[in-house]
């Protein structure tokens, strides 16, 4: 199966960058399975039901969230009628939504995508660790999930490879969110688990983390907020992940770092090209 | 100029990476500057004078530090008959060492390299914005130094990018380390500067961040330490990043990541070859 | 019911001031239980099965912990066999003893004690609104329990006032232990809960949160560890709160502090001398 | 000297029990200097310039701040004319206003007044203990000021106790404020120094830290904001703490919460009374 993550999709030129590059890409590389994390998709703060719409429109097969989830609140309410839309697992019980769901893929095989929230330096959430072996056990790769994605968003390294290393062999890609910088990590862990610390942001990388300088280095330097954050508005660059898993495992077979226009080094999958 | 930053050397199989692959490197590449972070080279913890000697013998001409730096306490002690060795700059007045140095490059040049804490979901330490700026002003480049480095020891990537924001057009090259995960967001600012979120560490990577996965995974899943951290001790990757800078300006003119060896994608500067 | 909550006792010159005080205490104000907070016990870091013991011998009821739960490895092993000693309901699944017990009080009747953990500036564990309220559901006060007493070992004042609030009507006492410094707060909530934001430290007061002075100020003055903390053992002030409990409802009647020896300012329940 | 320190004032009913009480305590208790936390007092949130000017009304002598002191913009702007109001020492350079100010008491005596912030849990600010040292150094208690208040702004007890006794002996009262919990630690230290953790909140008790208490319930239980947070209405409790200092020495004589209306145990300084 071909597997393409797109990284934290930042503000409007993060979503033209999408909307611009992933159709070609699905043909062009022949993807079976999109999955877009969309957490700062808003004007950089959460998502909205237009946005979701956008991204499935574009050819997103799933859209995973992050500690921005509800920053829109109308995501509280429509995440209910948007079945490809998932929030992380680890949020507290009675949470609307869901943190794990089986995606058809384009050409109908099933899809495990997985969204949960790392712990350290962030927010308290539930053991995620647990709750994706729960998921894990209750449905196996190859059993029931052709390929499981899973979208850990957090911060440090530390608890982003142990992660890895936890869910390897029985996952196919463990990807991580939320730092909004790709990481040159990308391997194939020794049980056949794909995995990458960071996917990187999909937005204007002349920005702190997809927004506009002066506002942080005004914070940085001073102490004192003197406005709102706002996304940058150059052009974007798309960042993500390409994995090629095999279908009688549902273990990767390939990785490669995708990056695709803006001010960072282009990559592609060789693999695919 | 021609600068190879090596990111946090962990244990003694990262030291054995830079032992084995830097004294070739610096023939091949012609470097004129090689900066080694240094603050895990002591079985993870900290450095001692023996393995600060060990760097300078392999060609480092400077060695920086962070967090870890006084693990080993002898390091209070011989960092002030080490004029090599850099800790952060923003510790407390009063501590031993230099948080800046001017370092005689290997054909005689002047380069600035500095080193700095940051401070989001680090410790509490002094302004590293402020107190950067001031070594910036009392060292121009081109005026003082041949070639600025910092090294900005942090976390998070929005106050890494701030600093770089910050220093640019007046340092070479301003790289993060700490995080022990190579990021791929290498690319020169619009000032000139070289920047790089973070330069990964040169270690096993079949380890979370440098150590052996058993005890991390362990706390990370049952809340309850089991025993020390321990180094990993496969073959290392030694990760960081080359810069060539303009004499004329001092500033880059090039940029591209190092990985040599162990389990990550192997990268090096095409324009050196 | 007489209640007596002490909090965290650190060091031998806390086991000391618990000794000394304890059984004339229960003898003189008729406690029908008494809770002590022991996860400081053991040199300041942990607790043993000797010290365990020794707190029941002392007129102990039951025994909380907190963080520092672990700190003797042998409480992993022995708190199988301590059914009076509580850690924190919220640890990770697996982990050894159990966080909310019925304990006998001194005539016969039952106490529901829970332990658990704050998250706020905290180590990150599971959700403790949720696992305290499943534990109220399963024991209902009057119903099962004559007495619930929840000891909340937390950081932030914010946090332990809203599982005040939370339990409010449903405990007999919340009460706070961690920060190792009494509040003023004590007072009956509206719906008959005891609330103290936090119970104080049973040790030495000449003292950062029970260490010897010199080993925090050198590290808050210079940023580097000089050596470990070590207990201070100057006279301790026992320090908790005293409540009485309306044997019709489980709820409290009266909510008094208790300090008694060492250097602050003394204070003992009006309402039974 | 008399001395009342009033803790954080939170919002109007906050600032209506200073009003209410304030003049008769100046009278009654014949105080010599009234220092008010006032971090909290527009709507919770910084303060105004006309609210400054209502508790100078009112008859404080000084107003210190906190991590809130920017949240009304217009503090930025108005500190400059506004001597008597104090924000952090060791906010960055080049913040407006000042973190020091030699005030005249009432009867026409000198006291400074110290607001610093406080570290650990807190947003990185510059070293507080140097920044405090270098005030003692350049105004010492007797010499150049009749008495020295030191408002250390903090949520760690270890960090408000260190600086307790760091600056023991060399100023008259070190208090804490920002947990909006009264501690019951309050004490003379050795070497003359009053002390107390935290002078508490002055506002409604009945509240989540002054706010409110269904909003932080709501976040506390779901994970999830569904508004603002707003003061609370209910009655205020003025807290605080009554110093009494030699005027040969500087250095404190007697120390008392002041604890008066609202929800909390009454409590006022027995030996003014
Ligand atoms: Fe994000
Ligand atoms: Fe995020
Ligand atoms: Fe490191
Ligand atoms: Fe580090
Ligand atoms: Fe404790
Ligand atoms: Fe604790
Ligand atoms: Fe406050
Ligand atoms: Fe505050």
């Amino acid at each position: 199966m071909r597997i393409l993550f797109i990284g934290d999709v930042v503000g409007k030129t993060g979503r033209t960058a999408v909307g611009d590059h992933l159709p070609a890409l699905i043909r062009e590389w022949k993807l079976d399975l999109v999955v877009v994390n969309g957490e700062n998709a808003a004007g950089g703060f959460g998502i909205t039901e237009a946005i979701y719409q956008e991204f499935l429109d574009a050819g997103a097969d799933a859209v995973t969230l992050g500690n921005h989830a509800w920053n829109q609140k109308e995501a509280l309410v429509f995440i209910e009628r948007a079945p490809r839309l998932i929030r992380p697992l680890n949020f507290p019980r009675h949470t609307p939504g869901r943190g794990a769901a089986l995606i058809d893929t384009k050409d109908g095989r099933r899809a495990l995508v997985i969204n949960a929230m790392a712990r350290i330096f962030m927010e308290p959430f539930n053991d995620p660790f647990r709750a994706i072996e729960r998921e894990l056990d209750a449905c196996p790769l190859r059993e029931t999930a052709d390929a499981i994605i899973v979208d850990f968003h957090g911060e440090a390294t530390s608890e982003k490879q142990s992660m890895g290393f936890f869910c390897d062999g029985r996952a196919s890609l463990v990807v991580g969110t939320h730092t909004h910088v790709p990481t040159a990590d990308h391997r194939i862990l020794s049980g056949g688990t794909a995995y990458m610390s960071d996917a990187g942001m999909t937005g204007d990388y002349d920005s702190v983390i997809g927004m506009q300088k002066g506002e942080p280095l005004h914070r940085f330097t001073t102490g004192i907020p003197s406005g709102r954050f706002e996304p940058a508005t150059g052009v974007a660059t798309l960042s993500g992940v390409a994995v090629e898993t095999d279908d009688a495992t549902g273990l990767a077979l390939k990785i490669a770092p995708v990056r695709l226009g803006g001010r960072l080094e282009p990559a592609a999958p060789s693999f695919w090209t």
